[in-house]
């Protein structure tokens, strides 16, 4: 079977990642992976959530969003229908779970990171750059501040990508553009630590169960996209650095 | 490790599902396990969301939400709020998701299926209590239209059931109660069908990822929890098909 | 004139109130009043509205919800029509007053007690069972306070309870289901304390207005109706006091 | 006892009623009641609720707001906390129930006629004042269909009018004013049409519960009230009519 | 080209400023102007919005809202479609700061002045009306503070109002009813002070663009109009201070 | 006076516009003005509001927004909040206005053009520069349909371009970055056609009123940037239709 941009089944699409991309934004990037493109940006905040007063240890939280035209089709903002899309909702939990993984909440001491993901252009991955995008937002936001003497080493524990899986007529394909996607019989998304160890596993097959067989061809296929992706955002922090 | 309630690791708690709990629903269930309880109630509605109007199929959509006090602190409710909980929201998709995967909705025709799933006692795992639940209870409504008539078959694939996995201190537990989830450090959804194929595989490891060696395990015991829901389910199935 | 269901005219339908059904609230109750089930618990809350502060008083507030499958066609959720419903809040505006009248504000102190009713089934009566349960629950939450130590006695100044009286074609009947209801010319809500004095009286006549006379026989066969309730409600008691 | 403004305690507030206040409606009132001041105006809408639709029935409905300085303290707008007033919900449903209980529905056909009362200040009594000016703002709508000749007769089977009477002291004061009414014991609004019968008895005693011989005493003092009301109604319908 | 109301091109409509319109406003005025009729009130506050804490200076804001029967066709309530009318926020906008610009914010200390306009009757030209009647309800408001003695001197640094302007087929037209402002060009806001500066000018011109020689004329309408309306709101000023 | 760029007083901000920025659009464009930064893209939509329905002409309407990180200091998001900014909603309109004052409605038929401008970096005029842009973005989706033959030539009737001009210290600068912005005494927004008459002219002084003087010299000093940015848009619109 042929995919659609001539890639072979395991292999991820052009990434590139743009450190400083909102000038005004403590830290910042713009992650192109394909077509798709997203925008994550990371505000330092002095305060915590509630539960966490007097603790000593910080939070992350993110907030995903797609501009109406990120998509074929003109999406209606979240404002216009009076609620956030569910599916934007799960998401941002996505986001902020992962990148809590992977910081040092005590060491970044009572100080919330804010995450904001916003789509610029949609076509499929979306959910899995933006975590691979925001790890290096969160990297140079926190490594400003190590600049600026807040810290003396940046408070993150491991490396941080995702990737998304896909089977099609039981061919394990991997980062699926939209068009690969709408038509999947299952959709996995992994979220890896630079340890090889997993942070989240999502596996939905509304169309089409999956075997253990499968599953276990799908975790190899992400194990090896993801460790790509560590080297593309290594090059991405070298940049800013270095 | 001795678990509170000194389960073994892989023991699900004592599960009851009374069928026909909300006289006036199509399909109705009160799933119990342990001190979880759930309603799960079935309605049918002879329209379709617009993108499948004039397709000749069906659908399947739920709503999941907890009374206040089904908590240890109270719960305000979503209206007070003026949104729907994002941890809701996700749950809701998850459980129509599911449910979507085994009814056949050529057979079904135009119609869909509303599942109200409605948390009245949360002791952990309502979510997973939903889906096997809502099994039941979509089973009940759709037996009911046998009965009258409107198919000759009960538009269903295969069985469904899930279950909750978490770990703890690198022990694999099945079923976690509230007291276990709240400190574990990874917890599992699995959907499973009876065909042992997997719809749904949701992981997520905010304290402390996992190796590929403890999700096999994991994957393991949802296996083996699942089809003893199955013959649950089937004995609340026969009390009313019989 | 038959009733539906056999009763007389002045016959209430078979009430059950089971106490502490939610086992995490400070007090709970299941009543069921014929088809009609409501669950009402209590949570008590060491903080009061601004309006109190520094005032040495505490505050009964009440919120009232149906599940959607409550009813014989399933009525949508408050939050997918971003309002709570109009009916709903005045019922428990109405529960949150009547209960307020028997509570000695003084002696519960600078305390709230939030009244959750949650309609599990809907055949008429249920603001009215929401109030006769309420009573029970409160009285199982402030009982529990006593058993703890903090306050020497009950904080209740007298019994409460509420009951429907209809009228249709002339006759004055007691306790509709929702069969009568919907039909009957007049409908009358009645609380009444212990002493026999009255808290609430509502009624309405949509249809065909009431003459004087028709309010007394009323408000006769109210009075007689919870007088019954309150033996009732006394058995619920003893079964957790004694 | 005296009252504040010297009444007798069975004596009503010197009321005003201005037919045709707000000039594009098709019917309008301001009506004045001591210092409380509220806009009726009917909007005839050519078509019905869905319940209703070719039932060949009309419908009445309404809505109660208050400016935000209509009061001592000024009322944040229901817009600001994004929610209508519940106190205001309460009152514009017993508004609609009232009116409906007066206009032949059958002849007004498939029409609905949208009241809106606005208080412009408020001094007790404005769901009783905006009752009794709508029952005028109706009949000039309606008489204005006459002159267009879309009815032969106006569609309006009897007069409606409305007054409070509180109990303070274990004395019976009718139509309060603010300052009365919030120490009052107990708060009665009794809705009546022409023939004497009611249509809306609603008593509250949050406070101090009433004896059976003082609601005796209410509606007598309700009922004289009402008559004088129905004469003060006439004579504004007549300075249009005649 | 004649008028509809036979006005010349420069004539404003009759004014006529009501003070102490709602009595238990802190300033209040009823403004009509034509058929056009707003209420506009002043409450003072004690407090300030966050960002002025501890500055030792005041704020003025404003909300504007349009009864429903204000116009010819029934506006629904802001609060049924669930948010602020875009226009009316606009305008509301445009109130609170033309009103800040002649307040003396030094003056007045950590206080905020809450302006709001209603408009009951809606024949064009209400946000100037609304402008000029405000400036006198604020004028009212800080007056009685001067009686009070809360200031030595009223805490306005100038006059202030504001008059509408519109072309249409090339003539300049100024103050226009609904019906000329419908059929516009274009269409002219110019708020003045006594100084005769400008404090904001808007103007719109959908239809057909505007050349530098209108707009010269345009101002010049203004200005001679607002120097009227200067007047009327002195005479009103005098009749609450003298 | 120098200012902080060292611009001249009359002197625009460097411009760039990127046309196709958004792939999946009809006309999308990057239009960057020094530090600000706005995605302008258009929507073409085979529908009309109801108002237009069956008039055979066509309609222009703008969503404007904020990315929480284009400002120095992150804005929250409007569904954050639950409703629109104010400040968002009066530019949307602005927007709207102003391009429907260049596109032929008649020739446009049934359809509508969404045009939504996301501001990615705000410094300073982003409503003139989401005006400057959108004029691009409505040509190039424009354009597109006449490539596919919908029109014979392109519906748009003249140029349009905005520019801001505030007053600091009695001198009159063109093209405010944010930090001038926060300290002018006056603030114009200025959209002009190609022929030089004027579609919007909105000056606001809260700060210091302005004299008629500075109005002129405020609008000369418009009209020289504006045919400025007619050259730019030009080199825009060539970079795709040649």
């Amino acid at each position: 079977m042929d995919r659609i941009d001539n890639r072979t089944n395991d292999q991820i699409r052009p990434v590139t990642i743009t450190p400083s991309f909102q000038e005004f934004a403590d830290g910042s990037v713009l992650i192109e992976s394909g077509k798709t493109r997203v925008i994550c940006s990371v505000s330092v905040d002095d305060k915590v959530p509630p539960f966490l007063k007097n603790s000593g240890r910080g939070w992350v939280t993110a907030e995903y969003s797609m501009l109406p035209r990120a998509t074929l089709v003109r999406t209606p903002r979240d404002i216009t229908k009076g609620s956030i899309n569910g599916r934007s909702q799960e998401i941002q939990r996505l986001i902020g779970r992962s990148l809590r993984s992977v910081v040092d909440m005590n060491a970044l001491g009572e100080r919330t990171l804010q995450i904001d993901c916003d789509v610029i252009q949609a076509d499929g991955g979306t959910r899995t750059a933006s975590i691979t995008g925001s790890y290096v937002a969160v990297y140079q936001a926190l490594y400003n501040m190590v600049s600026m003497g807040v810290f003396n080493e940046i408070p993150i524990k491991d490396k941080l990508a995702a990737i998304s899986v896909g089977v099609l007529k039981d061919e394990v394909l991997c980062d699926l553009c939209y068009e690969e996607d709408s038509t999947a019989d299952c959709d996995f998304n992994v979220v890896m630590q630079g340890s090889g160890k997993f942070v989240e596993l999502q596996g939905t097959a509304e169309g089409n169960p999956y075997s253990r067989e499968i599953l276990n061809k799908i975790i190899d296929t992400a194990d090896k996209a993801i460790r790509e992706l560590f080297e593309i955002q290594q090059k991405a922090i070298d940049s800013f650095t270095k």
